[in-house]
C-alpha cells in the first residue's frame, strides 16, 4: 500500500561561525549559529535511492562559511536573505523551491583597558579583544520561497523582573481553586519575542535597518514591561506587543512567549518573623506559560504557534 | 491606533506528577511531566486587566494532580484526554473553546533483586523499587476543540546506530561541494518522532490500546531503521513512516526528525596506521537535520513541522 | 614580586572516540568520552612562552584516537590505564610526571529484530544496529604517577526510587525546624558512585575483570537500595557502601552523592480528596544532598570530596 | 566484617532565594543560589537509623530564608559567613563540626526607561524593574570549622576571546603529533576563577569589602585576558593570576580553569577564496583544558584541584 510523502525539509543545522572584520588593529566580530532546511523535489531521495537531487548537507554547511568570506555579516537578517535566495536560486535544476534559515547571534562586548595597554584605542576599549555578553540571544528565520522574503527576528532568555506594580484577583473559581488574591506579587517572566518584518524582497524594496530595528524593539519591549501596571501577565503581554507595533512601522506582528517564573513569598510566621514581600523563593517547575500574538489590522498573522 | 490580538493560550506548564498505585505490597507507578494550554473568551484578560475569565493556571495544576486521584492514570493518552475535554466543557460559561495537553512520560523498570529479599515477589523483582529507564521519553499532545479529540503521540531522545549498511553518492555537486561520497559510513540519529491516531473521540468510538500501540510503533521504527539499507538519511526516514503506516492500522500520519549525528573516521595515517571503518570520532555540532512527513493517501496532515 | 606557580595540568578534553569491532557482519561498539589531563615540568610554559617542554593538547587527542585502532578498548579501565601509562612513559626527557585520564562510557544495546532480517543473528538481534542505553553513565578515572595506579570508577545519571519503606522522624528540632516526621514517604535519588580499586598496577599484578565488576558493583547498589528499610537517607547510603564492600574484595572504597530527589504528597483535602500516598509532585530544587565515604579498615580513602 | 564511616556530609543544596530591599519605591534585589553541607557527629544516622543529631535538610533551608530577613544579604560572603557560624555555633549539643556553604549569585541591571514613565528615577532608571545581566556567574565558598573561616569567591561562565596576538609553536612533537604551528590564532576561553582570601574571620579582623573586592578582581582579570600577548592559553593563565595577586592584597590564592574554545580556521580554498584569518568554525568538543594555581610565596594553597 503506497503512503504519501508529506511535507519534508533538510539541510546543515548549526553552523557555529565567527567571522572577524580587521579594520586595522581594531578587530570587530560576528558570532553566529546558522541553520539552513530546503524544501524542494527530493521526493526521489526518500523513494529510490537516488541522490541525483540532493545538494548535501555538508555543502550547505560550506556555502554558509564561504558567504561569510565572500559577503560579510552585515547583519543576521541581511546574512540570512542572501543565503535563502541563493539556495533557491542557483541550486541546478531548480530542485530547491524554498529555503529556510535559522540564525541565533551572540553578542559581544570589548573589553575594557587602561588607555595606552596592549592593543587598546584612545577610548579605553580592547581593539580586539572582547567579553561575551551573556543576555538575550538573538534570533531570525528568513524564508525565500522564490517569490516572497519573509523575514520573523526575535529574541529569547531575556530575563525581567518587577519587584511590585502586579496583581492577579477576581479570577474564575472553581472546584479546583486553592490560589489567594495577589494584590502586590513579584511578575518576572523569561521573554522569548519573535516579530515579523512587512519586508518582502520585492524589487526596489529597501531593506530595513535590521541592527537598529532589533535594539528598538527590544527596548520598547523593556519599557513596555517595566511600565505596565499589570494585573495578569496577559495584559503584560499585550501591552508588549502592542507597544512594538506602536513604535515600529517595519513590524507588522509580535508573539511572545512568556513563562510566569513563579517568586513564592516564603512563610517566616514559624520564626517569629514577618515577610513584607522581602524574602521569596524561585521556583523552577510548575510555571504559568502565556503566549500570544499581537498584530496589526489587516494583516495575516503568520509566526507559528510552538 | 488599535492592534489586534491573534491566536493566544496559556496554562500551567510541567507539573511533574508521580503516581503510586498500591496493590498489597506490590505497587506500580506513572511519571508524568504535563502541560496545559487553553483558548478561549480571554480577550479581556489581555486588553482590560479583567480577570473575570481567567482560570488561574494555578486551578489547572491542582485539577491535574486531582484528576490523577480521582480517574487515576492508565495512560498519558487517556488521561489527557479526561484533562482536554475537563477544561473545555466544565469551566464556567463556556469561556474555554479548545485544550491542549502535552506530556511527557519517563518509564522505570523494577529493581530485581534476590528472591526473597525485601520487598521481593517470587519474580525476583522488587514489589516497590525502581530505577528510571534512561532511554527515550514518551510524548503524547491531545487537544480537545469541544467537537473533536485529537492525539499525536510520539517519543524522542531514541538514539539509534547502524555501523554499516548506509552509503551517501550520486549527489548534486556545485561550486561549494567537497564531501566525497560514502560506500559505507556509520548511519547515527536521535529520533524524534510524532504519529497522530485517526481516533477522535466520536460518541460511542473505542480508544486505541494506547500502551501497546506505543510500544509496537516503537518497535516498528526500531526495525525498519536496523533493517534498511540506506543511501541517504531521508530513506531511512521514509522507511520508517512506512514501516508504522503499514503495520499499524490506527496511526494515519506519521514526523520525523532526525539529526544526523555524524560519526567521521579518523585519519590515522600519520601514525601509520590504517583505519579501516574502526575509529570514529563523534561530533556535536553542526549536524544534518533531516525532517518529512508520511502519511495516508486521503487523509489531511496535521501534525506541524517545528 | 614573584609568586609561586601551583598545582597545573592540561590536556584535551572530552574526544569523543566511537569504536567499532567487527567480527564478520557482527559488530560490537565502545562509546567513549575521554579526558586527558598532564602535570609535570610546565613551568616553562606558563612563564617565559617557551612551549618547549609542552606536549599539545591535540597529540593528547590524536593518541587517544590512535590508541584505540592500536590497542583496541578492552574496557574503559584497561583503556584509560594504557594511555595514562604512555604519557608518562613515552614523553620526551619525561616531562610528563603523572596522567589522568577519565573516561564517560555509553552503553547501546543491540536492536531486536526478528530472525531473518538484514543484518540479522538467529538470537534475533541485529548484528550492527544499535540503540544507546539511556541508563546511567559509566565511568573511571585513571591516574598514573609514574609508579603507581589508581582506578577509581564509577556512575552516574541512576535514578531509583522506592515508593515505600523510609521514615523519617526523631530529628533535632530547633527554631527553624517545621518539617513534621514522615512515617511512610517516596525515598528517591540520582546515584553518583565512585569506588576506588585496590589495583595498583604493581608488577605481575593482574587487572581485575573491570567490566564484571562493574556490572556486580552497579548491581548491589541497587540491591541495597531496594531492601534497605530506610530512616534516613544516610542510612541508605551507607547501607549501600558497605553492601559494595562486603562483595567485592576488589574495592576499598566507595563514596556516594546522594540528591534527595524530594516527591512531596499533594494536598488534596480541598478538593475533598484523600491523598492515600498515591499523587505526588516530583520536584527540582531545592534538594538535599547527602554524600559519604564508606572504606576498608586500615586503607586511607583517597577519593575527593567534590 | 565492619567498615570505616569516613567523611560525610548532607544539607540542603540549591535553595533559590531572592530577596527585595524596599527603599520606598526604589527597590534593589539580591538573586542567590545558596546550598549548604555540614559535617560532625552524624555516624549514628548512618549506622543505627537514630536522627537524634540530624539537624533536617529541611530545617537548613529555612534558616536560610530566615537569615535572609533577620540579617539581610550584604553580599554574598558575608552572607554565607553568618549562615557558617551559625550552624556550627547554634546546633544543639555541638554536634556540627564544620559547615560549607556555597553560593551562586546573579546579577542584575535595572531596565532603564524615560524619565518620568511609571517608577522612574531622575537618572532614567526603572525603581523596581530589572533585567538579568545574563554574563557570568559570581560564586563563592565559606567554610567555618569552629575556629576559622575561609573564604573562596570566584565567577563562571565569564566568556572571552583574542582575535589576534597568541602564537602556539616550539612545542615537543612525538609520534603522534600533527598540529601545525600557529602565529596567529584566536585565543578564546570560557573563565572559571576561584581566589581565595587571606581573612580568617579571627576577632577584630575587619571582613575585605566583598563587592568591590570582586570588581575588582574581575576586572583584573578581563585586563590580564586582554592585554597578554600570548604564546600559550597557560601562560595567559599565568598572568591572569599574577596579575590579580599583585593588585589585591586582600587575596592570597587564585586558582583557574581555562577550557580553549577552539576557533578553527576554516578552509576556503576549495571555493577559491582567502580565508585570512577571517572566517571560523566555532567547535565543541574536544577542547584544550588548562589548569593552574598561582598563589603568595609562605601560603599554603587550598583551592581543591577538580
Amino acid at each position: 500500500m503506497a503512503h504519501v510523502l508529506g511535507q519534508n525539509q533538510y539541510g546543515k543545522a548549526e553552523n557555529r561561525i565567527v567571522r572577524v572584520l580587521r579594520d586595522g588593529t581594531r578587530h570587530s566580530i560576528k558570532d553566529l549559529n546558522v541553520s539552513v532546511a530546503l524544501q524542494g523535489e527530493f521526493a526521489d531521495v526518500h523513494l529510490t535511492g537516488s541522490n541525483a537531487n540532493c545538494l548535501p548537507t555538508d555543502t550547505t554547511k560550506n556555502t554558509v562559511f564561504a558567504f561569510a568570506k565572500q559577503y560579510g555579516i552585515e547583519s543576521a537578517e541581511a546574512f540570512g536573505i542572501l543565503l535563502a535566495r541563493h539556495f533557491v536560486t542557483a541550486t541546478e535544476r531548480g530542485v530547491v523551491h524554498s529555503a529556510r534559515i535559522r540564525i541565533e547571534e551572540y553578542a559581544w562586548n570589548r573589553i575594557e583597558v587602561p588607555d595606552g595597554s596592549t592593543g587598546s584605542s584612545d577610548t579605553g576599549e580592547a581593539g580586539h579583544s572582547f567579553v561575551r555578553d551573556g543576555g538575550e540571544v538573538r534570533t531570525t528565520e528568513v524564508v525565500f520561497d522564490g517569490e516572497r522574503v519573509q523575514v520573523v527576528s526575535g529574541l529569547q532568555d531575556l530575563v525581567v523582573m518587577n519587584t511590585t506594580d502586579s496583581e492577579f484577583w477576581g479570577f474564575i473559581k472553581d472546584g479546583y481553586t486553592t490560589l489567594p488574591e495577589a494584590y502586590d506579587r513579584i511578575l518576572a517572566t523569561q521573554v522569548t519575542a519573535r516579530w515579523r518584518y512587512s519586508y518582502s524582497g520585492a524589487d526596489g524594496q529597501d531593506q530595513p535597518d535590521w541592527d537598529r530595528s532589533y535594539r528598538q524593539v527590544r527596548r520598547h519591549l523593556l519599557e513596555a514591561f517595566a511600565e505596565t501596571y499589570s494585573y495578569s501577565l496577559q495584559q503584560t503581554l499585550h501591552a508588549m506587543g502592542t507597544r512594538v507595533l506602536d513604535n515600529r512601522a517595519e513590524v507588522d506582528e509580535v508573539r511572545l512567549e512568556l513563562p510566569n517564573k513563579h517568586h513564592f513569598l516564603v512563610d517566616l510566621e514559624p520564626f517569629g518573623l514577618t515577610n513584607d514581600n522581602e524574602v521569596y523563593y524561585a521556583a523552577d517547575r510548575m510555571y504559568g506559560l502565556i503566549e500570544g500574538t499581537v498584530h496589526r489590522d489587516g494583516v495575516t498573522p503568520a509566526i507559528p504557534v510552538r
